[in-house]
């Protein structure tokens, strides 16, 4: 039997109304013997009926979940709630407070760490809290990204092609309601380790997204976040109210063609912005050798025809970054 | 008498065609001791004429100006040149290869670090030697920068108004040449340790631009540099061809009420997008406390109309940083 | 079968005498590809009888453990004892010459880390050497603690509640004979990884302090530290003459109640001193934030009555900082 | 003549009533290219009269003072005050965020960086600050200090012999009135760069403290301070109220034979505790080595009689650390 | 069963031809959320026959093997080539670009990590493709090391005394093809987790070396690397051309009277040079305590007779360094 | 009038006899408010008579002179001196503690750093403190280099071309008492900052060695600077007994073509070894790009003939570094 989690939450999951709260993971270290991470927490409730769990932050340099969850858990009344919602705003605090991908405590990529250890690092032990006591708990789960400091997207929504075809379509109609831009159905090659993977494989519906990205938000993805959540909360009958349905596009990212990568150390030129067209064969990105002038960029083709997705977004570029995702309009 | 600079240049300004070369630095440290810093020069001279002297990369961080330098030095035939173009496309080198604003060396701000001192700090080594050998050379003086990692602006080229009139008066026609989507003339409060103040003082036309910034580039931006400054080498008579004109708004920041600063640590919301328009009195942007769900964010006021003419960047904010710059058009 | 341990000793344990020497642990490392940690050890022994370990540091700041057992190990004189006593004055070496609770090389926390690996970090490596090679020669095991860098303890020797009353007895026995200020009955919750228990689950009797705290030692703690340590191997029978004993004040922490944790970063002001009396109910801390003036403090509020027993000692604290300790006195 | 000073308050001195603002000094870095620092500042005014400066945090690590002074900020009622008191509770506000003595981010100790420089590091910026802006406006100046992280002192309240007789007489009046257990008259061998030389310089009445240490703060040593820098405020006729006399003794530090200096790195103990009496030629603290046992500690002799009023904090020492400090009680 | 290697080859092992490209292992981190590591490889074939796998910087701060793979790899043309040869210049790539022993990504010892984990860090992710992909197709085995940044040797090629005598026979004929100036015969004790046993324990061919140190290389020591590395491949039949036999010298290291180990920290004084002789008793090495002058420094005496072998390489020493090793000479 | 020097030797200048002391200078700073830095020093004396002032780590990370003078400090008999021998054997005693080339505290260069200043960095107080009050006690200086970590020598011993040609022929008879394998003629060309330079401005004869390098020592190049000291103190008349002269070859650096600087960054063949010769025109050492196999390595050609004097060491090349310096012999 797992030892239990070290982890304690100041909120009772089944108590009505509003709390604010936090799940204490104690953390000794040089500068606190006696230590925790506070990672904020809150839980509204009203009654019987279904479990949202709202995360942001699972990457810690990602800013419309937590914009919009901060938001959501200062504003949604609980009058207008039937069942639970529960949101962890940074769901990898420490990373969040730290403005970056992974945790400066143990450098966890959160999202390839579930299901987490209760004796491992504190990354490991925030996943397996998640894993054996929030997911339990929820019916429908949603976790907010976006690119962070060093990918750039397209604003969508997505969730996965699964094998419950039950499960999938009342999935992607969640992400239908949520109304991004653009939606995008994922097939998850190696899905070891994701927070995706560990909701999914609980039966739960899952729902995530990529909102933008460099380490920023703007204004136009945030209200995308705000609307989005709202709609699914509101489709999945927790809120009350109609979901604000906006046009969206599909798109596909059908194989591995739809990514490049760099293969040089330099500084980056992206040939075209996100959102637009590109044809197979074309140059998607040029790479400046910097050491010296006169010296010819190398050239990155892309390897199929359609919108770009994705993009490296520092100046500088390393080999193996990843430089350019190409998707395809489906619908 | 000073000493003279510890700078050596590989090329010959004097002579005719393309160079590509370094300025060499003697830089002693614990990882060489006999180590320089190899700063990269371009010359491209056809004969007597203007000389134009073109920078990037002041602070390293900024990409617009070495994406259109490094191109520029690579592809510029000396046959469409009369005179001389000197191509210095990463001024801040160590910057440069770090990412970075300042130097990894010695944190040296290169654009508050003029004249420099040919004993002092690599920084200021590297501004002695435009101060004493490469600003007296040039006739025209263009240095491109952007926001760098934490700052975005709408793109524009600007100069400072002047007390020489005539001064003024070739400036902002090489940056109406240059025709970005914005100009902007600005009112130099402290200008102490400025390239643009030392190349000013030796009564040069210096030009300069913002063109995005966030520590990328964008396809769009880089258009606009590649575009503007061979406008500008037209304009000026060094490289043949006509000006490709297009219509440029000019903005003014007519005092500090143009500034905004966040006066708490905390994740920050921008109301709106750049180049959008804010009433005064408005919220431009909330600064939200992340410690605990359920707080308040701090709101910041625009203090007058205008256009979000510029941006904090990172998701995170500091007491103390500039949220938002507002801009009043002027036509 | 675990491979065996890398360490090598260089004392023999059975030889009368004293001994000075290391327990080698071969340490590749990119400063010294064939390096070691040489962890001091010494080895008093005259003939057969019962065998103490002594150790201090086991976290790497506290320091009137060191002081008391390099001081022994110095000074103790063979023909004064009957048996062996076996001193490792610095137990998680690497801590104590960098002056920090944990490991600088693996961050290891040397009480949460048995019963070790022989294949695994250097810190593990230690705490398997001391769980397979010298716990079972022990019939009784002291282990210094005081309250390291960040705490800070009215100066109390303690022992566990066990379920095997004969070995509690013994332990307690013990803990009077050490004879300080105060004395703790512990009752551990959560004992996983703790080299307490690795002794205790051996059948050992095992015997820990808090001797006050803050990074340093005082001339008051030193003595009953060096006081403490002599009546206990007198107690024991391994040295000869008696016990030198004095009052000492019984104590419990007989619930979660005793722990008052941060919930804010800031300045922290405790609000009485060590050992001094607080009601249930009174304010035991504040926490000042500290980027404006004019803020009132949060405060912290005793949830039981008693004396402050320990207390967070920077000045400075974080959200999730146990910031003081109450215990009730017993007799 | 000097540039003027970069630093800009938010405070207006000459208004009535308590303001609340900071002193934003711009600092351009490579994470936030228009930051600031943002130093908390408070003004509390009613009408003509003397003016006080009172100062925390001058070394970072030092928190009596800043306990008392954002405590006195937050509570300090106008109609009490006749005059001006002026508040900056943390003056090297980098060093006491991070806190350490010097600050983070030029390594500057405020308290050899008089007068400072408008063009330096931002420690020599606040310096300057001071010396220009903020001492003119002052009649009396308090500026708090304890040991910090590495020293602890027994409490005591101190100016300096000065030639000026007058100046001298109003000082020690005001360390009568702060009533501190303990007082000392300074002569300053070494005053170059010191806040207290710059204060005096200009005529002010300037009186300091060293109140305990070791980077921590005690609920005695906090209402020392508290009730200390009332009783200044009440003798300066700023405060209404009677001064609450206590009975201090006062000390000498007569000669350089007053301090012990390590010779040795290693393990200090310090023999007695602070304020116990000690005689010429005993030994005052022991250097342990700690590589191996068995090696006798290196002696540190008393080379006068007095009382221990400061010793080295750290359980660690370094050859050249000031291992304790004696001192002579004369009244 | 367990999980894929994430590495995936840009190179085709079954191809005719020179292939040079990459190892793509995906590493996700704050400065790349989709970047890789690309370690270069060549494949060299011609058609079936025996393969070679050669490998240099294993540990990344050693120079023969990489200068001459990175040579043999631009250089050796398929004519010349009977079966295939796999060449990885820089096997711990992410230590070697680093400068260092272990990889600055996870501090990871390639050569303690076999048989890796596909699932662990970017070094056990590199050993474990190596165990399960590249060693299964190979015949013969070498790796290139030298001594480091920390260790100096005199040039040798060395395999192990095996079980297997046919396997022993066969990796000693092919240390005698290397003809370097030493031979050893080496008794590994302590054999986990090195790529020579995971090698050996496939029944491979595998050959070894140490070819100077101190993290730089010799003409002479490269000469010897790019001769030897022909003759394996030459003595194998993989490429054609007769071995270029030179006079070697064979050395044993008979036990762990061989190594001498530092017990102070300073600045230590190798006696004799590599390759000189020394008598048991001999003083090999001093250590100069260096925090004053007067001090006798620590003298390690030769515990057999022979040559040195390998040294101490840096200035400083800390106490637990391999000082020396002693080498006796067999034919 | 400049400051005095805050540094206070322990040391008397004017007692005969050997006295083993300490510079100490103040240095406070965060782990020690009141520490200091305790330069050993050592003054061996007899009497009336010239004055040796002998340096060793100059730059931190050079052993040959260290080993040679804790050494002398230690054996040195005043009964064989006539006048006063003073050694410094760390003279950068920060950074040889910590094996770099310059001060970690500051960064300093030493040898760059003359004549310092009373008021500046660690660094700069220590050149203060040997121009203003050990040089002017000098008659002969001797300053002892090697390569440090980055560089390899030939051993030779050197020093410069002066303008007073008596100074120049006394120095020229120290390097030729002082016997090296080889003797360097130096024309300074930017010799701001250089101890030797504050030498010989005061007259002094100074002379200088380079004898090996790569910030270790071998036993051979010990023995010619424990020779070689003698030799010199002898041919002062200041130690008895006859020079034992040595052949010593001389060589010259006739002009800047003597070295050969890297213009990419890389991994570095030396083509031949020290004291090989090279003639104009050949490859004297090649750069391979290591990020990809198969590309051509840049090769840096001998600008002319004569022998490898110097070279850069480690295995890794930075654009800007001195790959190799080509030396001509001249008898």
């Amino acid at each position: 039997m797992p030892r239990p989690s070290p982890i304690s939450p100041t909120v009772d999951f089944d108590r009505d109304g509003v709390q604010h709260g936090f799940l204490r993971l104690p953390y000794s270290r040089d500068d606190s013997a006696w230590g925790s991470v506070m990672i904020p927490i809150c839980v509204v409730r009203n009654g019987e009926g279904s479990t949202a769990l709202l995360t942001g932050a699972n990457h810690g340099d990602e800013y419309e979940g937590p914009l919009a969850l901060y938001e959501l858990a200062r504003t949604l009344d609980p009058k207008n709630v039937s069942g639970t919602v529960i949101i962890v705003p940074a769901m990898n605090y420490p990373a969040f407070r730290a403005g970056t991908r992974t945790s400066p405590i143990d450098k966890g990529n959160m999202n390839r760490t579930f299901p987490g250890r209760p004796d491992g690092t504190v990354t490991e032990k925030i996943a397996d809290y998640f894993q054996r006591e929030l997911l339990p708990r929820a019916d429908i789960v949603f976790d907010f990204h976006s690119g962070g400091r060093t990918l750039d997207f397209v604003p969508f929504c997505a969730t996965h092609i699964l094998s419950d075809k039950d499960q999938e379509t009342k999935a992607f109609a969640a992400v239908e309601a949520f109304s991004a831009p653009y939606s995008v159905r994922m097939l998850e090659i190696d899905a070891v380790g994701m927070y995706d993977t560990a909701a999914e494989e609980m039966g739960k519906v899952f729902v995530t997204t990529e909102l933008g990205g460099g380490g920023t938000s703007r204004a136009g993805t945030v209200r995308i976040a705000r609307r989005g959540i709202m709609n699914v909360l509101r489709h999945a009958g927790i809120v009350d109210g109609a979901v604000e349905k906006d046009r969206t596009r599909w798109l596909d990212m059908p194989s591995g063609d739809c990514f490049s990568f760099a293969e040089e150390d330099g500084m980056i030129e992206t040939m075209v912005d996100l959102g637009e067209k590109i044809e197979a064969g074309a140059v998607v990105a040029r790479i400046y050798p910097t050491g010296r002038t006169g010296q010819a960029p190398q050239e990155i083709r892309a390897k199929m025809s359609g919108l770009l997705a994705a993009r490296h977004f520092p100046g500088l570029v390393k080999a193996g970054d990843c430089a350019a995702v190409i998707a395809v309009e489906t619908g």
